[in-house]
């Protein structure tokens, strides 16, 4: 199962390099069930990551984990009206619970009285057993966090970013108070904001959606937005304030230290797979993919190079001790992960497939390096491919540094290029200027590079953002939590308390 | 939310009892959905250290974690003729993609062309991939690994021991030879040995499942079969050879260094959240749960004394030094887990809830205590309310010792439990006398406790095992593994390879 190279370059095609860079990587594939992908090891790899992280950062916030069921009755789901019209038209249902052989087919039989829906959120799920389990003041704040897959029947698909099922943590929390119920929105973007700069390195924009954009049922949305390498914005993590809307569908009553009955304050909050595919659009390059080191799967990989039998031996003693070596660094904490490949296949199909794998620090050993107790060494953020000659003792000795260095370069690249593609835009005219495409010339042309992130006023009127959208399927992906001053919206001449960002997006 | 008494006993009631342990520590509860439960935090934390232990010895064994869909197309479940008879009466079926208002009422729309089965397990969507990525011998061994949720229509349910929906994890591996696979199979089932032993302290038998217990597509099935406090057998986790069954049906073929195409032998293994049920029934008490440290959420919880308000600020400052110096110790290559529990509640109602979670180690500290520099600590597999002064340097310095001591004394224990009520027995009426139940004197009448575990010869008839079964709802549990003589059966005279172990079970 040798990966493919990949063929078309950032430039020349953006959505057919990131298929490529998915399968070259071996991150994930497409499953015979629409929609649905399988994540391959490498790309689960990453993931798990990404939920050792953040799971602790719950967990040093004071959240704990539980689990609720897969299906939500129809009913549950129908309590709040804005939330099941928002779901209504991408929910699996399951209706029958068993099969039966009719006419030499298996058909589905056992018909439920009540449909069941496979959960594409939890919040109504889980507001149930929040009803159940607080009664009192001092049952609050109720901190809640799950980890599960959630289904969402899409029609158009991407290998991560959108797909049918999905993984996803899903922090559910309930507060006496709605000043405290904010205070755990902004608290959990705050977490996600972090968790995307520090551990992703991806930086991200904080802010408040627009009511076009909210989660059906949420009195506001907040989210993180980050700059994929084709300028479009990838909204990356959304935290939710809820405010009485769930509490009151689901029952959520708590008595008050005046012993007065109210309606608990809740929030949920999301992250989801999708983060993965965040992390390919925002390192990979034209050879494959680039993991950032703090959520590598591996951080180091040593490659024996064996030409004649004889070497065999001497290399993979030499290999052995070196990763032993390498083993002993801690990076984040933890001992560096070395995998040494000492399969049997070529050496070139190796490297290269550590090239596309986007393996932080790659090292090649020969009898030769042997001799002068040196090695083949490569960073993987820098040329992909080249490898430069490093004494034993000081790869063993910076590694540490060369990881902490990637990191930071990783996360500086990224930045560099979302402030190169922002612009700061007054008129209506450049606007549209800015954000116009230039006409295909025929429909196999691939879509071209999207110009970047615009910040510019807007009076907040969803009619004047709809056709924008509609002129250029450019939204308004937040308006940033970070301060700014009032002026005037180009669209209409009317006040604005602050600019906006605004963009194409994923 | 506060935490029940419980009000029956094991010896009154086994299975009322059960279910009061599951509500009085705070593990899990039922929801709406048939069949389904919520995962509480308490119960959600020993299965996460499961996961985490089980995870750590899969990947030490070369697998690999992947994620695969959630749905499976009917056509792939039916490829394999005994699977799916197997599982066809418990499948939750998927049949539409979204929700439509109909007159008033929200109904399932959007008919899926091919129904989609919710994965009562992965043999055949995991096999779809496996053909694609296997295609040469060098591929192999395929050592893949799946943490996931899977659906099973139950009709009879029981919290974390039969329920619709559970959580476990499934490996699936593939291989050149059989021999190899066969070796995977027992490496695996003695991983789960070991874990179930060493970790749960919960003694298991390792052994092989008869035909009429064999996994539906299954060559062989083995098993570990541990004796809960009623005497009844628990199925804890399972392996399977499964020949090339699988890979026939699936189409996973491999050339072979002969460059022959070959059907390659394929194995899976799963232990889920029932073996959160095992450790409930084998280490609880009339008192409540009692978790093995080893798994343990919290190893020891701290409980602040204070009656007067003015002694609070010294009371909560010793408890705060003392948590950091119990922290400050290593259990199991890792801090100890230390709760400081400073809710506002009843000193009584907060002990015994913490003695109903099953801690393993609880601390009282008040000012009398801190005037003489002891605490008042009480080891929960003991006498489970009673606390025991003990000066703080001791308490300090053994802590380490005490939680090794009391994961082994629940090990010891379980073991002894299940050496008395475990028989050898060479004749038909012994074994129809042992297993025999006293009649009950009305409906309302608890279930008796169960006899045990009869090691037994037998011919290995399939219809003399059905008889046995039907007669005293007892069935072989396995064909143990360690090594027997040979023999005679009891109930038919005819040669016996070695003893099997009979008995009632979950």
């Amino acid at each position: 199962m040798a990966t493919q190279k990949i063929t078309k370059t950032r430039a020349a095609d953006y959505q057919d390099w990131y298929l490529q860079v998915v399968a070259a990587a071996d991150l994930a594939e497409n499953s015979d069930v629409k929609g649905c992908m399988v994540i391959k090891p490498w790309g689960y790899a990453l993931w798990e990551n990404v939920q050792r992280v953040l799971d602790g950062m719950f967990k040093d916030t004071g959240h704990s984990n539980a689990y609720f069921p897969l299906f939500i009755p129809l009913s549950y789901f129908a309590k709040e009206a804005t939330h099941v019209e928002g779901f209504a038209k991408e929910m699996a249902v399951v209706t029958h619970h068993r099969l039966e052989m009719r006419d030499g087919k298996l058909e589905p039989a056992g018909k439920l009285e009540e449909p069941l829906v496979v959960r594409p959120t939890s919040e109504t799920i889980i507001g149930a057993s929040f009803a159940k389990w607080v009664q009192s003041y001092r049952d609050l704040p109720l901190l809640i966090n799950q980890w599960a897959n959630v289904v969402r029947w899409e029609m158009r698909t991407r290998l991560f970013l959108r797909t049918t099922e999905f993984l996803w943590q899903e922090g559910h929390t309930a507060h006496a108070t709605d000043t405290e119920a904010v205070e755990e929105t902004m608290k959990m973007l705050g977490v996600y904001a972090t968790f995307a700069e520090d551990y992703m390195a991806m930086p991200v924009i904080q802010g408040e959606k627009t009511a076009g954009e909210r989660f059906p049922g949420a009195v506001s949305t907040y989210c993180i937005e980050a700059m994929m390498q084709d300028r479009k914005a990838l909204q990356a993590g959304t935290s939710h304030f809820l405010g009485q809307n769930f509490a009151k569908a689901s029952g959520i009553q708590f008595s008050n230290d005046k012993n007065e009955m109210q309606f608990a304050w809740t929030t949920s909050w999301g992250v989801s797979t999708r983060l993965v595919g965040g992390m390919i659009m925002t390192h990979a390059d034209d050879l494959g993919m680039v993991c950032p080191p703090r959520l590598a799967p591996k951080h180091v990989v040593i490659i024996p190079v064996v030409r004649k039998p004889e070497d065999r031996d001497r290399v993979m003693a030499y290999c052995k001790q070196l990763a032993a070596d390498l083993k002993a660094q801690r990076y984040d904490d933890a001992p560096i992960r070395v995998e040494l490949d000492a399969r049997d296949i070529g050496g070139g199909d190796k490297k290269w497939e550590w090239v596309r794998k986007g393996i932080p620090v790659r090292i090649e050993v020969g009898p030769r390096d042997i001799d002068g107790d040196v090695a083949m060494v490569a960073r993987r953020d820098k040329e992909g491919d080249k490898a430069v000659s490093t004494p034993r003792a000081e790869l063993i000795g910076s590694i540490v540094a060369t990881l902490t260095d990637i990191q930071a370069n990783l996360f500086a690249r990224a930045k560099a290029h979302r402030t190169e593609h922002t612009k700061v835009i007054d008129t209506k005219e450049e606007f549209y200027a800015y954000f116009a495409e230039p006409p295909k010339k025929n429909a196999n042309d691939p879509t071209p590079i999207h110009a970047g992130f615009a910040w510019a006023h807007f009076n907040g009127d969803p009619k004047l953002e709809a056709k924008i959208k509609d002129d250029l399927k450019v939204t308004v992906r937040c308006i940033p939590l970070e301060p700014g001053e009032p002026g005037t919206c180009p669209f209409t001449g009317e006040p604005s308390a602050k600019r906006v960002v605004w963009a194409k997006s994923y």
